[in-house]
């Protein structure tokens, strides 16, 4: 017997169900789900995952025995519905949709009202006795079939060519909207659509159902390879060989008339997680009309307040409205999830096309999170584990400063919310391109479509001029946790001439302009944003993750400000304060090219004996502002020549203050370029080179440190040597750094506990952990270098071919954002295994860019880190991840066991 | 009971032996070991280098109970030597030397003549008769222990201040030599010595011969850690820690008129090997006389032919040369070695002072092995295992080109064989200076002495107008493989102005000169060189060579004529051809420029299609060169910035043959310029973003192949992909070989076996070699590239600190050099093992410069590599190496069993 590939599923029972997702896909399992639990489904079957997989193993060819089984699977939809695929009287009509293991919004092709021809529309005439919905669908079928399954469509810049014709007709009749158009004019419409697909293919439109039906089969698992589709897997993380299902349902009708209709809701508000049910519809409209934001759509119910003049469901169709949210609850009550459902009504019945985990924004999935717990629906460990921690970045980002001035030049739907600024462009391409120069962009389109997803990932927000919260554009940017502004109608979209027109004013190519997602709102200029203020959900929530993780997170700062900030985002330390930011500031850069243009030891003391009193007070600010913390500061690590002026006129401006010759300073920055300065004179290089630098910033650092004691705050500096690749220099800088601590803590008469420890960023320092280990108090991985130098690859250099890497699958992910722990985490484990081999308290850590990367956290997590660091905005996105780390960690020694 | 720290020798008996060379040095051991077979040695004994040890560790104090053990001894040598250390009647002379493990020629400090005072001499001239003899002795004495121990010296460009003296004493009476001046003269320079002392240090001579004993030892012991012992022990890797011992031994006096004499003697010649007793020697002097190079000495026998006139020690003392021959053929036979002794005749009694193993040049070492095989004195294996592979290296240098005209304006002796072109400076720290800035020089010395080993090490080669063959620059320079003149005293050298007078010629600083150090000749220019002839006997060693080791040797070669070079030096394949050489060649550097600058794929396929056939050519010449060897290829490496013109006039000359404009050439050069070059767009990168440059240069090879195949010859090309960090790069770019491969193959209807395999260079590619093997069937470490990342070290700038890293101790080696076993090793060893789990048979080979190093040959034997590969004139220095690694892996195996 042949392996099982198809699923019925309808009239209250299912072959299949919702933990079955991987072979049925989302869709697919929550139609299997939904039936089984008496839910309204229109029957049909799912061709499952495995028969894509195998489809593209063997060269687009089906398996033995899928023919069968898709007849058998028709044969019984049939016998539910009570009709007949390709019956001239009493015709089934059917859809076929896509649906993989996680959903992708309007990634891959669907095909409506397969089954209708020339015999069939007479049977669907007669059985609803309304020849304008009948010639309606048939024109929708032909045109769709024609696009998806044919291939006939917009070439180029051309203008889709059923468009085109429809357009035409509109034109001819002097009316704007399809509904405008009588039965004639849809007839019209279909014979001129097949014309159209004969002249462009010199074949004719199928006549036979059976061809229509594996024909859009075919057309949907080839979908799954079409470029945009391949774009959204690589943006989103989604292996190519998981494959889609395909989803055959027998069709039911939102558009037989005013007591049909379709729509989307999800069960509490998407942008605000506010629990009550939200979603649009559209009467006599099919659902992509609703989804392709072509119409704009009436909002179910009045939970939210509704502009003047709008009806809603809950006003026209009171009953089916009471039993779509009796379906609502208990989606919520079966799921436990916040769930985002299709529905359509024909002719006064009610069916759910749909349900799915809903997308939600950041702040909308803290509350429902949070509200969940409240109702008893998930525990806390729960609520924790469906915060998406890449999401909860967006919560913490800037928004509109409230106080500034806002040139409010068009008002669209809040599609997505947060705050963007940046330069407008008209094409994904253009978004693309300019934002990989550098630019920060806005992308601005009439509408977007699934070719617009690299585009937009690249912009800093999405403007649309049409379309509801529920349009492409609105779902795409919620998932990106990008901010947008959807239709906003008041805008006039000139592509050729690059350029809108809103409010009367002018906004070109280039020019500035500000989103605020939150409010819908365009704004002309650079709107000052200001620091996000968190909701107490925010901090319930947080207080639940602080109690499940294991792993501390401190900060990189290098600044008292920046402290501050990380401290109030829940930073347990600093990891990483660079000195070398403090070298620049002011007045002090000149001090420190005195000492790089020092001749000998003696001059350089001179200089730096300046420098000290700066530095001392840099850490004295800091030490107040993480008092009872641990704070890591790393002594200098640049190459000298990156101090040093390179333009003649301010070698010029600099020879004058420091009184020597313009020739003496460019023969000195000539001296100190280097070839490769990442692999240069740097780090503990300089320290060893130049024992006088270390000695200083000691001294700071210790002074500092006592006169903060002596206040009555408690510091904990932690001093962190750079770039060390052998013990010696760790041992030679460590006893630098002893003698002057004790120096500075016996004439001060404090003590203060302090450690000395290194970074551990080059790969033969993690090699030889157990020898550095012995002069080391504690480890901190610098994963930023280790990057570059167990890849050999500069990060400055890298643009060149390392976008193409990613494209093309040579590597999966940057390694620079998620940190490669096939390769450079190997190094990580072999160096804190070896380090705590002789030395079971050493304290590890990470401070390299990955310490907020979620994916990176949880591997530090499990290599036993005691900390991650990262930038103070990343802390509680870190934070998050390490409690995501232990509910991981959790459920595979459940899975184990 | 105190530890054993005194070990007593002499009258045919000793406490110690030649085994114990750690704990008595080489000197002691060798002394202990001559008394026990029965030569004649002067009594003493011997402090431990434990001594050494524990004074260093122990602020400069020595052991409890050393004291009373080298009061013991001394009475034991009284007893010896019939007479009494102190005593005014019979006084007993001593001399206190060092003895490091290993010897350190000249580095350490000597006190001779102790025991003498105002009191003491009056017994000594009574004991001898011969007042002058005393006298000569007690000024040596003052002014020696007033320089050694009391530290009375020159200060910077000022002479020796005990010189000054005697040479105005000479100048008052009108004499030139030492010998010239009576015991009158004598006794006024002890006077005036013990004057010049008590002015400079406000201190009397001590009188005490007990207070003389112990500041002799401790200068002895202190003269371990002065600077230029320390850069001696750098340059030789002898570790500190060895400690020198101290050999305190009675005073034999060969100057004690003409009845004495004194001499060193090699027991084979140490510059061709062959077997004559080989030695100097001068009557009526004392030992320094001769190692100093002051007087110019007699040659002890008529073995090689003597200037007319002069007289040998066969001549003037047969009885005494007849039993100093005897001795030497003892030494032979106990030893096995070629024997460097010391020896001196005092009123007609022959005293050996001093034996240890010759150094001797690599021709003479060759000889030397393969006679004793011949005579039966060694194995074959101990042949191969005493020839010093760093030492072979000067065998394979170029020597001058016999056809050469040479313009020689002076003669010298020819005290280390060799030939060496470049500049003339006049200090070591000079001679360090501009070889560090990328000269050849030439150092010229009066003499030299330890002060100058540092410039000795740096410069070219080394010519002295004072000294013999055994004098400190050629005992130095033969020890380094360097080619050195000794005693050129037609050259009339003036510090000052910097220039050398010879043949009424001036050279001065900076001018070009030759060294002929085979035939002792100064030549003015740079005089051509030309291939080293190798002598039977080196065919024979090599020969032996090859059949101990295991490791395979192959050569980095980029052309036929190295190819063929280093396969006339034995090389079994090429390990390494570096195509990118190739692409500067001629004209075909424009085809390269005009594929990297154009602007697309087609644009780039023209311009390589001009390459293909150049490429090919050379693959031809290479394949033909080393028929039936295995050539292994390496794809482009190098960022194409390289190729690319930087001067403005460059890029407008190559914008005029393009036919573009120049600033079109200036946008591409600052496109393309890198902020690391090293991690850049390189390697396989470049091929991953270009296939089609991959593509022309795997046609070139196969081509090639195919095309020297049907001729008849044998060729295995091995195509290596560089800079792999992933496996997915090298199984794009093995797909992309394969096809074309397959392709030319089939087109040429041949088929030529071929491997596929990589480069393993980069951190990543040697921690996940595991993944990388399923994709290469070959590996070959790429340790140059391997040790920049795995030190995050860039050999390009590394120079501002490594040197002085070396030097301080923070690194034992230059790991560019040496391969860094603890951290690099790790990952090759890591490499090896994982690429060999999952696939048994993979070749594995090393092509950086560490191929050709000898402990970095015996680690790649260690870890199992198939071979090793290195530049031509390396490899019989890797042969002789991997035989070296045999040989120890053998020693280990029966120590350990």
């Amino acid at each position: 017997m042949a392996k099982k590939y198809v699923y019925t599923f309808g009239g209250g029972r299912a072959d299949g169900k919702a933990e079955m997702k991987n072979l049925l896909g989302g869709k697919g399992a929550n139609l299997a789900e939904m039936a089984r639990i008496g839910i309204p489904v229109p029957a049909g079957f799912t061709i499952t995952t495995e028969v894509c997989t195998a489809f593209y193993e063997n060269k687009q060819k089906y398996p033995a025995g899928l023919e069968k089984q898709v007849k058998e699977a028709l044969v019984w939809v049939e016998k539910q519905m009570e009709a007949k695929f390709g019956d001239a009287e009493n015709p089934l009509l059917i859809s076929c949709r896509s649906g993989a293991r996680v959903s992708m919004p309007g990634m891959m092709d669907t095909v409506l009202n397969i089954g209708l021809n020339d015999k069939t529309i007479k049977g669907l005439i007669e059985k609803t006795g309304n020849p304008r919905f009948a010639y309606d669908a048939y024109r929708r079928f032909v045109s769709m079939y024609g696009d998806v399954v044919m291939g006939v469509k917009a070439g180029g810049k051309e203008e889709d060519p059923f468009e085109v014709i429809l357009e035409s007709r509109k034109k001819k009749k002097g009316v704007h909207l399809d509904l405008e158009l009588d039965t004639d004019d849809l007839k019209w419409l279909v014979k001129e659509f097949k014309a159209l697909i004969k002249r462009r293919l010199k074949v004719s439109f199928p006549e036979n159902p059976d061809d229509q039906l594996w024909g859009a089969i075919g057309a949907v698992f080839e979908s799954w390879m079409v470029p945009r589709a391949i774009s959204y897997r690589e943006i989103h993380h989604i292996p190519g060989d998981w494959g889609t299902a395909v989803n055959v349902q027998s069709m039911v009708f939102g558009n037989m008339g005013d007591d049909s209709a379709t729509g989307v809701a999800f069960t509490r508000d998407p942008a605000t997680g506010e629990n009550y049910f939200y979603g649009e519809y559209l009467t006599n409209a099919q659902g992509e009309d609703v989804v392709a934001g072509i119409r704009t759509p009436q909002p179910i119910n009045r939970s939210k307040p509704v502009t003047k003049g709008v009806k809603t469901l809950e006003d026209e169709m009171p009953r089916l409205y009471k039993q779509l949210s009796d379906i609502r609850d208990k989606l919520e009550k079966h799921y436990h999830e916040m769930e985002d459902v299709e529905f359509t009504i024909q002719q006064g019945k009610l069916w759910m096309l749909q349900t799915r985990t809903g997308k939600r924004t950041a702040a909308a999935s803290i509350k429902i999170a949070v509200d969940m717990v409240k109702e008893k629906l998930i525990t806390k460990e729960e609520a924790v584990a469906r915060i998406d921690p890449d999401q909860l970045d967006q919560l913490l980002h800037p928004t509109f400063d409230d106080k500034a001035k806002r040139n409010v030049i068009a008002k669209g739907l809040p599609a997505s919310p947060g705050a963007a600024v940046g330069q407008v462009v008209f094409s994904a391409e253009d978004a693309e391109e300019l934002a990989t120069a550098g630019h920060k962009v806005i992308l601005v389109r009439i509408e977007t479509s699934p070719d617009d997803i690299r585009g937009m990932n690249a912009a800093q927000g999405i403007l649309t001029a049409r379309g509801g919260m529920t349009s492409h554009a609105a779902v795409v940017a919620r998932g990106m946790g990008k901010c947008c502004v959807a239709g906003a109608s008041d805008l006039h979209v000139d592509y050729k001439k690059e350029a809108f027109i809103a409010n009367g004013k002018t906004v070109k190519k280039m020019d500035w302009i500000s989103l605020d997602g939150s409010r819908g709102e365009v704004i002309l200029g650079q709107v000052p944003t200001s620091q996000p203020q968190l909701s107490g959900d925010f901090g319930k929530v947080m207080k639940w993750v602080d109690q499940i993780r294991r792993l501390k997170v401190r900060t990189n700062a290098d600044t008292p400000h920046d402290a501050k900030v990380a401290r109030d985002f829940g930073a347990e330390g600093i990891g990483l304060c660079r000195t070398e930011h403090m070298f620049f500031e002011g007045e002090r850069i000149d001090a420190v090219r005195e000492m790089i243009l020092a001749e000998d030891t003696k001059g350089r003391q001179k200089a730096l004996a300046k420098i000290l009193p700066m530095q001392r007070k840099d850490f004295i600010g800091i030490f107040r502002a993480m008092d009872g913390l641990p704070v890591t500061i790393r002594t200098l690590d640049p190459p000298l020549h990156e101090f040093l002026p390179h333009t003649d006129a301010e070698i010029k401006d600099l020879a004058q203050k420091l009184g020597v010759k313009p020739a003496q300073i460019k023969d000195k920055v000539e001296s100190l370029s280097e070839a490769n300065p990442m692999l240069g004179h740097r780090g503990c290089r300089l320290g060893i080179m130049y024992p006088e630098i270390t000695a200083m910033q000691a001294r700071a650092i210790m002074e500092a440190a006592c006169k903060v004691q002596q206040e009555g705050k408690k510091v904990f500096p932690e001093i962190m040597i750079p770039l060390v690749s052998h013990v010696n220099e760790l041992a030679a800088q460590r006893a630098l750094v002893e003698e002057v601590a004790e120096e500075v803590m016996a004439k001060k008469k404090v003590k203060v506990k302090y450690m000395i420890g290194t970074m551990i960023e080059l790969p033969r320092a993690a090699l030889t952990a157990d020898e550095i280990a012995q002069q080391a108090d504690f480890f901190s991985f610098g994963t930023n270098d280790l990057t570059q130098t167990t890849f050999g690859l500069s990060r400055d250099d890298a643009g060149k071919f390392l976008p193409d890497y990613v494209k093309d699958g040579i590597l999966e992910r940057d390694p620079f954002v998620v940190l490669d722990q096939d390769g450079v985490g190997q190094l990580v484990r072999i160096g804190v295994e070896k380090g705590r081999k002789v030395k079971t308290n050493l304290k590890v850590g990470i401070c390299g860019e990955h310490g907020g990367e979620p994916h990176s956290v949880e591997f530090c997590h499990n290599v036993k880190m005691d900390y991650v660091s990262c930038s103070p905005y990343r802390v509680p996105i870190a934070r998050l991840s390490a409690a995501h780390a232990v509910i991981n960690e959790k459920k595979k020694i459940t899975r184990d066991v």
